[in-house]
């Protein structure tokens, strides 16, 4: 089991010092004592629409918003990602999850061919301080997505700077999800790009950067991905989850990750509530077990297996 | 007859608490305390502008905006929908009449092949309640359209994002037209789109969300809409009235949406104001009969003929 | 002589209370209380730069900004409308004149194949309050031009709806000039346009809406201005003069706008300033003869030959 | 020697009672009490860049742009026009020049047919302010540029009217250049073009407006410049200089577009400072001479000559 | 050894009267009592991304953030000038080292090709006020780029403006790196185009303003940089490093920049921190004693060889 002491935590200088303590919490409890982060994707609904919800090969439960708040609520997890409006709405019925309010999304209706992304900033950070206390919930973070690369690259960068400043002003935690993509961008998943993504995060201040695994033929990814790890110094990476993958795979992948790459975490979505709800469950439990357990693959897999 | 307590309505955590009253005397009073929405459209004046009041096939009543309010104050209604500025001019005639105001729009003369549809919020939530107060109207709510798939996609988004939240924060209730409109909309129709757009407005935490009946080549209306009430969870979805229809038609598809599909309400224009008075009201009688009273086809049809 | 009682206004619900008989007050005065607005409109040289006031044709006196000030000062007018900047350097010499700030201005040198049109708010309705203030001028209303069917239709029609919400929280008066104009419009004077440009007015809450007078193939304009009026509702609609006509036509045209068609009143330039002063003068008073004095065209026509 | 007194001095009806005698005071002394402007134009660092400051044919003294303050505060001017930032640096050492901030300013590098001209806002007049009091300068204008058609045109009005607002709300004198320019404008020097650009200059409510020199095959441009000045009314016009020319030329221009024209002024740059020290300062005096002392070209000329 | 008194500084006057000694001893610190700048350029983590940091030729210590740190806390140095985000994360542990806020940044993500550069304002300057006062650190300055002929520009322009007066308001010292760019540019390093940059950042009011090194075909570089030096005129100039070097070309350069061109200082980065941690500590020495101490290109040399 790993895990970290208050004094450990590295309290960013934009916290001021009348919100360090706050701060500590949120961090403590976001990584559940040991700095590293399983954050649990759930805003999908907007950036993919229906299209993990419904479908072939997709569970019926799945259909249905509250599939995703059943999980948080009944497993273990550092922090449960989703929109707002999702959470104003099923909330007073899952008073104990640990929050990350996702504040920017786009759909993925219009595709990079037409158009450059832009995923535009649905809230300042003030409401959703507004929203944590008026809630009473546990929202120990925020979360935005940046598209490197982007003609809107400029826009984003600062909301996002603002985002990572502001959520500090208040004792929150930052997660930025940094994604090269546009008409520039050539290879999403070339690792000295991603590489460059978590330094990007590192200057903006970030406390987490998400970035997608990288992928280069004849290479390991868990090899390449190291540079990402070093290049973003103190902001702490984890990994996207991706599609849904088969388990074992999935599993392996995220230990390594942590064990060779040097990631603090991994943001999973699809590989969760692509599930029944119990078997959703134990993969959450897995999942856990391997990012904040530090347990084996194995040992991980039996809790997936729920032996 | 369905009805709801006030102890079941779901008040979203974006309601401060001073508010959590006058949110659900709102949520009773628009649904008239059953949970289901009857909406009386009367926004086209700038989305139609006077295709929709003058015309062959249009009853002359229709040519005079005050059609619209004579209808609203004499029939069974939800809500009537229309714009502030209307509402500013009649309405001290019509005091009775529930409202929702329509706070953005655009006219139709610049189509998609020319540029992606933008509608712009005309007004910010606490206009619409300083004007609220100043009246003295029962302004129950709050209406925007979104185009998802505009290139001006990220702008509306925000846009909804904020009037939600700041119609909750003054314990309005908040109503969502949500269309898949643009360049990247290949079929506006299609089901599986639609089901994301009501997902759409479950995650900017809508409490109704308004979307064209999805129809496909060989399937059922009814049962393809299923998708999409589920996409909404805890959103209620009503279904845009469309076209002028044949009455009966119009009626079953109606019902066929509550009862087969899940739909929890109608949101009505052209079907109610495209006839001359009297049976411009029958045919909202009709309509309420179904959507809030419960009725069956045939009852509803009675009251429209006036039996 | 037509003439209305203060508790024939009918004051939007937009003013607010302490409001209301200021609102009653610039009404009364605009129309000269008849409820009918003779606008003399002298915002022509932002809008067609020096074209209007030098040339062939035009008389000398028209060269000089003060025309337009003396010919104010010196008619029966409702409203002469021009933008701040005039009122500010010449409105010391003209104390009497009863002004309408135009608010927004554009040139015409970018034609609408290049772009399509956007004319962009100069102040905000504060200022021209605090101007008012500041002044002790008589500033019964405040004026905006929409171009709808432009690309900037969106940007507009919120300034436009700032503008009238605004004014009417002073207690002014609102005029919207709504011109369909831009790539997407084909004919410009099409009745059935027009007709959806003064509904547009109507939801904009405005008290006038200016609009050009129809024209079709093989019918009466005045006939077909009707549906115009119509879709206007409570909201007045008011002729654009258009460029230079022989006078009687242009005061039996005026004449049937008010009798045939239902219109309540006009707005007139060129028709006026492109004349030496004292012809003007009497042309202004032919004009508003026929709008606020109810005169026939014969009377109106012995009072602009001096007779 | 012409001269107004201080009651003759029209006050803008935007300039507050409490502000007036600051506004005659500024307007006295930027014109010396004649009604007239010499304006020393020294803007062109940012508008031109290096051009006119350094290369064949401009002595060296020009490349420092400490030469344009020694010219400013050696010389008899009106006002002299530059950019703030270069005032804050250098002013310190130049306490008794009258200043002029010419609050916008952009390059030359981006050409008409790459994209139509935009020149920004750089300071709110609220930040002149704060600058002049903190300062303690005469700084007795601000300056601002519009290019008349080009595509930007609506972003430079508003910001134009905003900043004449702002300028009399603080009892300062404005000064607009205003240039015809972008893709729409055929012939820049058209004499009825420019007098449309003077006309939206009195339209915006400034003191003066440059405007350049109307040029047209087979016209005397003095004799086709009236029309400028009558479209501009109570609006001073002032004739921007130019590129270096001989200076006899220069000088008889300049008295004949005051004398047979009725320009209120000048605004000379490159004919000035593209000069040695001495020579720089005689040619003001010159100018001067003929603008505000009312000379002869002939009696100017000597003291160019140092005669 | 160079050096200049407290009263020597020449405090520009937007500076308040009450923040003059302050802005004299950050100037006097920053230039560690020299009026020369050494500044060690760390923000080419999100101009670059990972390019400067990792590769081929490039030391293993440059990988992590923290390189920039040691280097700075260990060097003699001017100013270090980086992201806010990475001083918020780093900074506690190196409290003594003199900061510069890099306030604007973007990617090269998006080539010139495809769209022409913006680089975006991440933070107004109050928040790096309030972050300076929250973390207690030396921030002594904020830096700015613009893209000088981009089609951008006009935003830089105002951005650039409104960071040095506020810099100013606030007793820091403002740098601005000018960059001509963009597809207006035909040539970057052009003498005479750097020298209207230099002169664009003299009328914007910066301290200080990096430019390119100028390069012609024929001419030493170091005397047609003295065109930019004279028209910054007070405004200091300081040269670009650019892309790494060989050590002895390098300070020459540097030397000659000084003491032929007439430059005050230097801003490098890769030419430092592209080299393992004790040799990049000595090779910053090595240009601390060239620009700071005066020393001649072979002193400086043997502190570079540890000698």
């Amino acid at each position: 089991m790993v895990s970290i002491s208050r004094e450990e935590v590295i309290v960013p200088l934009d916290v001021p010092k009348a919100m360090r303590e706050t701060y500590i919490d949120n961090y403590m409890e976001i990584t559940r004592g040991t700095g590293r982060l399983m954050l649990f994707a759930g805003d999908q609904k907007v950036e993919h629409l229906n299209d993990d919800f419904y479908g072939e090969g997709i569970p019926e439960d799945d259909a249905d918003p509250e599939h995703l708040f059943r999980i948080a609520s009944r497993s273990k997890i550092g922090v449960f990602a989703t929109q707002l409006g999702l959470i104003a709405r099923y909330g007073m019925d899952y008073r104990d999850v640990p929050y990350l309010v996702k504040i920017n999304s786009k759909t993925n209706l219009v595709k990079t061919a037409q158009a450059d992304p832009f995923s535009n900033l649905w809230y300042d950070v003030e409401q959703v301080v507004e929203f944590k206390e008026n809630s009473g919930f546990k929202i120990l973070g925020v979360g935005y997505t940046i598209y490197l690369g982007s003609e809107f690259e400029a826009e984003m960068l600062v909301q996002a700077a603002q985002v990572v400043y502001n959520a500090h002003q208040h004792g929150m935690v930052s997660v930025l999800w940094i994604y090269p993509r546009g008409a520039a961008v050539k290879d999403e998943k070339d690792p000295h790009l991603i590489a460059g993504a978590t330094g990007v995060g590192a200057c903006l201040g970030t406390d987490f950067v998400k970035v997608n695994y990288p992928k280069k033929e004849g290479a390991e990814s868990a090899e390449i991905f190291k540079e990402a790890i070093k290049a973003a110094g103190r902001t702490k990476v984890v990994c996207a989850g991706g599609s849904s993958d088969e388990v074992e795979t999935f599993l392996r992948k995220l230990y390594d990750q942590i064990h060779i790459s040097g990631a603090q975490g991994n943001a999973t979505g699809r590989n969760i509530h692509q599930k029944p709800l119990e078997e959703a469950i134990r993969m959450c439990n897995a999942i856990y077990a391997i990012t904040v357990e530090d347990s084996s693959v194995e040992d991980a897999l039996k809790i997936y297996k729920g032996k």
